[in-house]
């Protein structure tokens, strides 16, 4: 026995920490499972789909030797001792099915037999489950008779079932070879179906926009999920294979890396509502203090004392309000001296002073944390990062969003060139990496999402990238008569999107790297090249997705560095630590940044990076 | 020749993206790379220490024929063409040496020949540099003659060079076995040594807050780099080998997902500075507008016209002052009337309305990542993130501060005892791995800043971790009485830092899980035990480190949940998305966070995370 049960372990791989079988490793076996026919496992996930088939009738009463040997052979495997509540449950079904003899029998006129009698009264059907894990596309068969649990539950799209079984061959046309009998139900999760944004099959995505806690529950963001997770493991795979170190760049920055662009502020000045606030309900956090809304809250205290008094119920509760509604009245006429106070002086003062934020200063959420790396880069050699970026940009699109996820990576002793290759280097490792192992996915979004996905990664894998100037991009769109382009063509002007895809889509039909940029086009720290015009920045830029790195070699030589901060305006005093970097040992060094998101995106086929941005983060209203 | 080359690439590893052969490839050899001597090969990186040791005086002219070989010799493998600047480096310490010759011949009074001749004119002497690039702790010995370059710069600690040379056997007494004879310098970056902050040796940690763009050349912060590097690593193998999905969890929320914890906000509230404003430089981003400082900049921009006319140097600079401060007035003009307005009005509106905020509603820096994870958990089965985590605490401390990494996972189908194994395992794993990866690091943290922390790891690699419930702890603490804590000890009442460090330090001498505690204590979303009374929480206490990790299962049951949030007072209306995981097909579920900068000090001995923290994220001034 002890012996046995080893085997089994060996066999299947049961998930360390949820006394489960993951699917995975049951459904993508190279034998399709059939080795394991007979295992007693338990599994759980969530019903993607679900049909009935009604039972056999019985064999007519066979001589009591024989039956008894009948039922031994059903109950086999089963507990014997069967508790109050799960004897009720057995019994739930049955009852049930009296009720709705009539109406399932009409509704299941495939499965009806002729024979009169079981027209009256027919068996209570089996229920067929296709469950996912979300460890892998497939799901498994599962059989649950209706002895086992009440199926108008389980076969509701969504529920989750936590099931003890027995591995069989399957008994059901489906795509598996095998499919696992419900011997005992451990856990079952239902589903309030009319509430349920996920009831029905294949939502369009935008349609889910506003349930973003459910989108993983779709085979789709699963796969994309699982996608995502893969690019992860290549990325840090990738460089620390190649000799980086991981360096944890930070979020709340008082650094400007980009200029004028447009940032979130990270304040505490809003304030935390004082203790009596927070006792008064007054507020919550979810607004600032207003004598308006404290007006409002007073008026509903008022109604709902009202309310107690007529109910009656509770006299503890009616006091607690009491109090409470006396609470915030005091705060309100605080509140309104105050205001007249601010009014009294507001044309004299400002209405914040940063040096009583929580930093001392104005602190922004980064943008960028490449000048961050550069510290590292330039003590330890090579560094990567891997963490949430962001702007505040009035104009959200279906590739830019307010945080998104970035690798970035800077090297020392290095220039434009070697940037260019880790880049490129990397985009094919990770396309390689999703190629090899996640096959299983690929077909998936193959098949949904994009049909061209695969053969995308595999030209990206192979493409020797295209480098071009800034000058021959624009001369080369500047020979395009058959599209007009929203954005003038001028040499000087910044290249858009519209832009970039053009010349990977249309022209070179393949990826692009554009560089030698105008450097007004480009950031104060990127290194200016021996012209003195252009800077060493580059973009590399992949059909259909578009500019998925921007690179450059940064300005290593001090009075060249110190004179574009001045030129450009910017508060130099802010730049002090990164001018040290070059006052003391500086080297020449390089790095880039990917756009994560785009990446899962070029990955998997999707076109909008708010389908693939877990949560809404991605979206101007937040619901969570 | 070309057999040659393919020889030297497989037995040198070269960086592939920086042209240079990484030190930690060549001095971490089995043999100290021995085998490579004879090789040619370009390194780059810090001066850590040098010293100047005098040259012996060539021998007397030997015969011409004679002469000509041993010129060969000297110069072999050095290129023959020599450009213009290089002849003239070349030259120059020889000019400089005729300069300094009696000071340096007094100050190097033990390499002193007794030779008359040679004390009047000593040779030039020749560097022995300590060279770091920050891949490992060992130091290549380059050797610089003076020839090459100017002594007086390259010994400077953090002159950053870029060398090709041949490797040799060591020629002065050092720990490496080999080192590298200069041949070329191929970038030389200067250090400004009476700025340079990191000129002495051993600079306590502390005086470094101000130059935290520096701390990673120190040889202690870019060994506790490489530390968090490989825990880093370890992170990611242990759950993706464990069948873990990541997933990126959002920075800005609406979610507060802890109760009444002291948040950041994250808004564009505070504005951006309009176009107008930019360009008058009114603006600059460092303030908001006030009255007050525009009129301090009108002030400012005067003097400065003042000055561009008394110079009379630029008379484009001049014109384009007095447009730009033309600017600056109306600008002044147009606010005091808006802040007249405004203030017309203030004692009737809020100041701020958050509808008006880029996400329409108040968005906070997110405390944890855990409620985002479970609604993955709650699809996929087994999730984790890693990534930053924030808290506005009033008070900071060497355990905690604003912005912190957390390592969160979440399981499904899991109960509180499988989330507990999957902590203990994680920090075993995490324990093992530096243990086995960081041989060299742990060696130096060992000698330099704790003795005790490689066993201090083997000890948790090895601990069976004492489970306690919260009211045993209580009881432990209770009998204490050589020790007075500065909080209460009551039932009831939180365990502090100070507590639960006695606990592991003292009491127990072993790593602690504290569980059982009672409701009141922890989140609204922690499942509630079958007393009612505690809920399934528990803390991870590891000696002289603290709570590492903190994990609880949460509630799966509607009802229960929702009565909590009722109880508690919290919006509900904010957790609708929450409670949707309950009401449609909901799991038990269980994971936790482990604070990385905690680990991170547990891996190093470092005792404040101020020290361990990349840049000054947390500090309450922000340099950067």
């Amino acid at each position: 026995m002890a012996f046995q049960e080893t085997a089994v372990q060996n066999l299947i791989e049961i998930s360390r920490y949820s006394k489960r079988v993951v699917l995975k490793s049951l459904l993508e076996r190279s034998d399709g499972g059939v080795s394991l026919v007979g295992e007693k496992i338990v599994i759980g996930g969530w019903v993607k789909s679900a049909k009935k088939v009604m039972n056999e009738p019985p064999p007519p009463p066979p001589p009591p030797a024989v039956a008894e040997q009948a039922v031994t052979e059903q109950a086999e495997g089963r507990p014997k001792d069967l508790s109050c509540c799960e004897i009720l449950v057995n019994w739930v079904p049955i009852i049930w099915c009296f009720k709705k003899a009539s109406r399932a029998s009409s509704r299941l006129d495939k499965e009806k037999s002729t024979d009169g009698l079981r027209e009256l009264l027919p068996l209570p059907p089996t229920v067929v489950l296709q469950v996912s894990d979300g460890s892998c596309v497939d799901r498994l068969q599962v059989v649950v008779d209706s002895s086992i649990a009440h199926s108008e539950q389980t076969m509701l799209r969504g529920t989750s079932i936590l099931v003890e079984g027995v591995l069989q061959l399957s008994s059901v046309a489906g795509k598996s070879v095998i499919e696992l009998k419900a011997e005992k139900i451990l856990h079952l999760g239902v589903v309030d179906h009319a509430k349920y944004p996920l009831s029905k099959t294949r939502i369009p995505f935008d349609t889910l926009w506003d349930w973003a806690h459910f989108r993983p529950r779709t085979t789709t963001v699963a796969s994309i999920t699982r996608i995502g997770n893969a690019l992860t493991r290549a990325t840090h795979t990738f460089f620390q294979n190649n000799g980086f170190l991981f360096v944890q760049v930070p979020v709340i920055t008082a650094v400007d890396s980009e200029g004028q662009s447009e940032k979130f502020h990270v304040t505490t000045l809003f304030g935390r509502p004082t203790k009596e606030e927070m006792q008064s309900g007054v507020n919550d956090g979810r607004d600032i203090v207003s004598l308006d809304s404290i007006k409002a809250s007073i008026k509903d205290k008022s109604n709902r004392i009202e309310e107690l008094k007529r109910s009656n119920s509770n006299e503890e509760a009616l006091i607690a309000a009491v109090q409470d509604l006396q609470k915030t009245k005091e705060i309100a006429l605080q509140l309104e001296a105050k205001e007249k106070a601010k009014a009294a002086t507001s044309s004299k003062s400002t209405v914040f002073s940063f040096s009583d934020d929580y930093f001392s200063c104005q602190a922004y959420l980064t943008v960028s944390g490449r000048l961050h790396l550069e510290s590292y880069a330039c003590a330890v050699g090579q560094v990567y990062s891997f963490g949430p970026r962001f702007k505040a940009e009035t104009k959200q699109s279906a590739k830019r969003v307010a945080e998104m996820w970035m690798v970035e990576a800077e090297i020392a002793f290095a220039e434009e060139q070697e940037a260019m290759s880790c880049a490129t280097d990397f985009l094919k490792f990770l396309c390689k990496w999703v190629l090899e192992n996640c096959s299983q996915d690929m077909k998936f979004v193959v098949k949904r999402i994009d049909k061209t996905v695969a053969d995308g990664l595999r030209s990206v894998e192979s493409a020797k990238f295209e480098v071009i100037s800034y000058a021959e991009a624009i001369y080369a769109l500047k020979q395009v008569s058959e599209r007009k382009f929203d954005a003038a063509i001028e040499d000087g002007l910044p290249l858009t999107q519209e832009h970039e895809s053009y010349l990977a889509d249309e022209i070179y039909k393949s990826p692009v790297i554009i560089h030698k940029y105008p450097k007004q086009l480009k950031p104060f720290y990127v290194r200016v090249n021996d012209d003195g015009e252009t800077v060493a920045a580059f973009d590399v830029v992949i059909p259909k997705v578009g500019a998925v790195i921007r690179g450059s070699q940064n300005e290593e030589r001090f009075s060249i560095l110190s004179n574009r901060i001045n030129e450009l305006g910017l508060p130099s005093e802010k730049y002090e630590w990164y001018l040290d970097l070059r006052r003391h040992g500086t080297v020449k060094h390089a790095g880039f940044s990917l756009g994560f998101d785009l990446m899962v995106l070029l990955a998997t086929g999707v076109t909008d990076v708010r389908n693939v941005i877990p949560f809404s983060r991605s979206y101007r209203i937040l619901n969570n």
